[in-house]
């Protein structure tokens, strides 16, 4: 049934997975090749509905595992209205995020456990799990340091909480790694972007061409 | 931790579950013991805004385990600031729906899998698991004329139509008191209701005296 090819990007904020992104779907698109960007939730009403339940600030008393459900059922959606469809035309779908950053985020960072998230999201995905994931992995000081260059200001004691946060964040995504090791592709992200730009491309290649 | 008893009621609609938890809980309270009636979505402002998801009738395009997905992380989140806090505080709480309702309906009736929602559910309650649970057994050609009869009006096509679904929940509440045998007790609902009360007592009673 499906005959498309599905790749996600995965990896923290600032380690320019949305530049390559767009660097890979205008590559395809001059090629030729039928490709589909997407990101969740995709602007799928039912999801987008709820995020706001999730993103909502004055929402504090949300339990971590009701937050993991909802994010669960928002990825469910966004796979069967878009990525779904796109798979079964023949596209390869590129996704910015899918279940990886659960399992990283949710999952370890904020210790709810990988095994348990992964329950959830393996009844939200079923089966459509990506033949290729690239995850752009950046040194934790060094993506902070690239977010607060872009917003101008100094480092204060909240971002101190922050890199903590975040070096739990690179855990996560190495224990994902280890979970998954055929299906991802470790990407050193403080090269140049033209590097990390032309190790996408040879890693996506070899799926197309496999 | 947990210090009350939970105990959650069962069955299909037309079964007389409220008229029964209303009778239960004034014949508590006139004994004194401390006790906290709910159901799903119990009043939560998160709980109640994922079911105006759910139950949006422009979401024509909801998909059956967005729906289970959604429904589990109403659960949790009543569970979390309602159950589990009464229960902490020595409570008995009876509540009217839980997790078995989504093993029949979504699971069995709607063919999604008991032990795949069980799967999800398994992660929205954890070890919050009813003490006892009543389940009020209709034949569901009595429950529709039931239904009907209050609604004033003949059987037709689509209540036919509903007579199949309504079989197929039963037939899934009977696969969850296989799974479940020593917690869920079944009692005949076609019974006049001072003979249910009486048997809802008795199997409270056993559970509160043990």
């Amino acid at each position: 049934m499906k005959k498309g090819i599905f790749i996600t990007m995965e990896g923290p904020e600032g380690a320019g997975k949305t530049t390559i992104l767009e660097m890979l779907y205008e590559h395809y698109i001059e090629k030729g090749i039928k490709i589909v960007k997407t990101r969740e939730p995709g602007g799928i009403r039912i999801s987008e509905k709820i995020r706001e339940i999730i993103l909502n600030p004055d929402h504090t008393e949300m339990d971590g595992r009701t937050e993991a459900l909802l994010y669960a059922a928002a990825r469910r959606q966004h796979l069967v209205e878009k990525v779904i469809p796109a798979l079964e035309e023949g596209a390869v779908v590129l996704s910015d995020r899918f279940i990886d950053s659960s399992l990283a985020y949710q999952g370890y960072a904020r210790g709810i456990g990988i095994e348990e998230i992964w329950k959830i999201n393996e009844f939200a995905i079923g089966e459509v799990m990506p033949d290729l994931t690239l995850y752009f992995d950046l040194d934790p000081e060094a993506g902070l340091a690239r977010i607060n260059k872009s917003n101008n200001r100094e480092i204060n004691r909240l971002d101190l909480e922050q890199l903590d946060f975040h070096q739990r964040v690179q855990e996560g995504y190495y224990k994902v790694i280890d979970k998954f090791p055929e299906r991802l592709h470790k990407i050193e992200a403080s090269q140049g972007v033209e590097d990390v730009f032309e190790q996408s491309l040879r890693a996506i290649d070899a799926i197309l061409n496999r």
